[in-house]
């Protein structure tokens, strides 16, 4: 059992997590090294790729020596692996390290294994301490370690009685000024941007992120179209600052893997219909915003079609994480229930 | 120009308003007399059909003749119609009341007129003080009045892609206990509770207010059913502890006139989808209250249909009144923008 006292440092830990950089591809980790009489002679947190991982930041504070028989409480499982740095295990060991906390376990691959193998060197290993909260924090980052994909996030916006528009196609605008401004900035909080090519060809979307008055915000997503046909030349798209990516949807599973590969931790299906409600029969949605205009359409331009549901116990079930008011429209934010 | 004492004793004339039983026939109003030197010497409201009007009831407080000279605020114009009581403009005058500060205007018909009469019987009278706040709080009463027909609330249960059921017709339950329970609140807060035919044919409602354990609360709504086909002989709302009432529904209009005739003045509708939105596309619509369960369907069972909106620029806009979580569901009020 981890005292409370080791709880109240493992708290410390995330705030330390906190400082590194949060779009960055290695995750957020916070480390604090205790002495025996509970005095704090250590702390660090990782700074991005290619610097030292949060153990060794912390135990390089510590005067020689004063690490032997000392506790490091850790906000990941230290990693067993040797990337552009060596294992943080070997650190630990190295440093005569007598017990290990963590909180979230490592998701797998290389880097795993580190707790048993600090535990077969004969040091007292603690893990799951605060948990699930700095599982929650790692967010985006663990998801994509654990299935090896982006974190997807579905946004559409429709009217209340859930159209996306009317029935001659028209949609501008559906929702108001505050709910766009609001997903523009979701657009830049995201590793990448995507629609079908229906939407290219109806639409003519830039997807880029911009402020009200139109000018980009600092942080872009990448474009990625899914769908076999032809972009055309002049699409508003090619314009985007960085280079555009096309899958072509048939194996959604696939694409996201490789989108993995490509550095895409994280992505932002803006529609239409037809993709969204592919992504959701797939069961491959981590999250939903939906801004909801106070306004009613009827019609059939609905913003989900067949999503493979029969009866009513086949429904997706959703759990709504927050719900506020983006201007006059409401937004609500859900996730798969149970997850 | 009323004096801000005028306007603090009209708050207090609309908390004795609020004294009066909510669902009467009658508006609740409030009066408080007030002598020139600034000082209460008479307040009351109105108790309900057959008994004194707000006016009377203040009166009747003071000393013989100490209201000469007075100053009546009251919450609504003073009526100048022989009901079941006189006229509260001849009490007035036969008290010597000198000013009349009044908040609503009366909305109309045999009653209306108490202002201009006052004025032209030399009173010194002032409309219009805390008008909107005392319209709000006359609600249905100010509607039913001013339109000659009920105050019209639709009500929707549907999954956040707005389907009420599934594609096999399955719907229960798409929301949680929490909205079942609310809803039947509010059906207990409304005169009459409607739906069209096909619903009567397909869920064979009992449409009366109930408590979670199924018991009847104690305010029950008016059975009505909108539609040409016959009712079940077996049909539960047969067993209704009030009489049905069944309309054609081919003039919605008409219809609610009509229902207005038989003392109904809210009228809570249900569904199903094809009586909404013929609501709907009548502008016959008051006020929204929709529950949102974080599921989804897809499919063709939207709840709304046609509304005839065929661009845009023609949607329905409406207010968000209010949101919040019933259980794991949002409910969402709105009313019609700009009312
Ligand atoms: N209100 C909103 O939030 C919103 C957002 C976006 C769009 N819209 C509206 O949506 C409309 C376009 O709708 P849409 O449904 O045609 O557009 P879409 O979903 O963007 O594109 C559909 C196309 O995507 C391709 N695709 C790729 N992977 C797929 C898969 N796994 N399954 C099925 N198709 C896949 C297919 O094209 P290929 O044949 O090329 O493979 C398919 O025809 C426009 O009118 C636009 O205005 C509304
Ligand atoms: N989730 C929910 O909130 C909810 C609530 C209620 C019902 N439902 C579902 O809705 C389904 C029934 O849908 P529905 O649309 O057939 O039922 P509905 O709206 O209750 O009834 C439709 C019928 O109402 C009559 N009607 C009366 N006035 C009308 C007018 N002005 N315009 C058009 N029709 C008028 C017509 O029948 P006549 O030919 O007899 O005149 C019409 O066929 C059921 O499956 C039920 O489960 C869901």
């Amino acid at each position: 059992m981890a005292s409370q006292r080791e709880q109240q440092l493992m708290r410390r830990a995330l705030e330390l997590a906190a400082n590194g950089p949060a779009r960055g591809v290695n995750p957020r980790v916070g480390c604090v090294i205790v002495s025996p009489d509970g005095t704090i002679i250590g702390e660090g947190w990782h700074r991005g790729a290619g610097t030292p991982h949060a153990e060794v930041a912390a135990l390089s504070q510590t005067a020689p020596d004063a690490a032997r028989g000392a506790t490091a409480i850790v906000t990941l499982e230290p990693c067993n692996h040797t990337g552009r740095t060596g294992p943080c295990v070997d650190a630990l060991l190295d440093a005569g390290i007598a017990r290990v906390v963590y909180a979230s376990t490592d998701p797998g691959g290389d880097s795993s294994g580190g707790g048993t193998r600090l535990r077969e060197s004969g040091v007292d290993v603690e893990g799951g301490v605060l948990e699930s909260e700095v599982d929650a924090f790692l967010g985006t980052w663990m998801t994509t370690a654990r299935l090896a994909r982006p974190h997807v996030t579905v946004k559409w916006a429709s009217s209340l009685d859930g159209r996306t528009a009317a029935a001659d196609g028209t949609s501008q605008w559906i929702t108001g000024a505050e709910s766009r401004a609001d997903a523009h900035l979701l657009r830049s909080q995201h590793d990448a941007i995507a629609v079908g090519t229906g939407t290219v060809l109806t639409d003519d979307p830039s997807l880029t992120a911009r402020d009200s008055a139109g000018a980009l915000l600092a942080e872009q997503p990448v474009p990625v179209v899914f769908g076999t046909r032809a972009i055309p030349g002049g699409a508003r798209l090619r314009q985007h600052p960085l280079p555009l990516i096309q899958v072509d949807g048939r194996d959604l599973a696939a694409d996201l893997r490789l989108l993995r590969e490509r550095g895409i931790r994280s992505l932002f299906i803006e529609g239409g219909p037809t993709l969204v409600s592919a992504f959701v029969r797939a069961g491959l949605v981590d999250s939903y915003v939906v801004y909801l205009a106070p306004a009613l359409l009827g019609g059939d331009r609905v913003a989900l079609t067949d999503i493979g549901v029969a009866s009513i116990d086949e429904a997706r079930r959703l759990t709504i994480t927050d719900i506020t008011l983006t201007g006059d429209d409401a937004r609500l934010t859900l996730s798969p229930k149970g997850r």
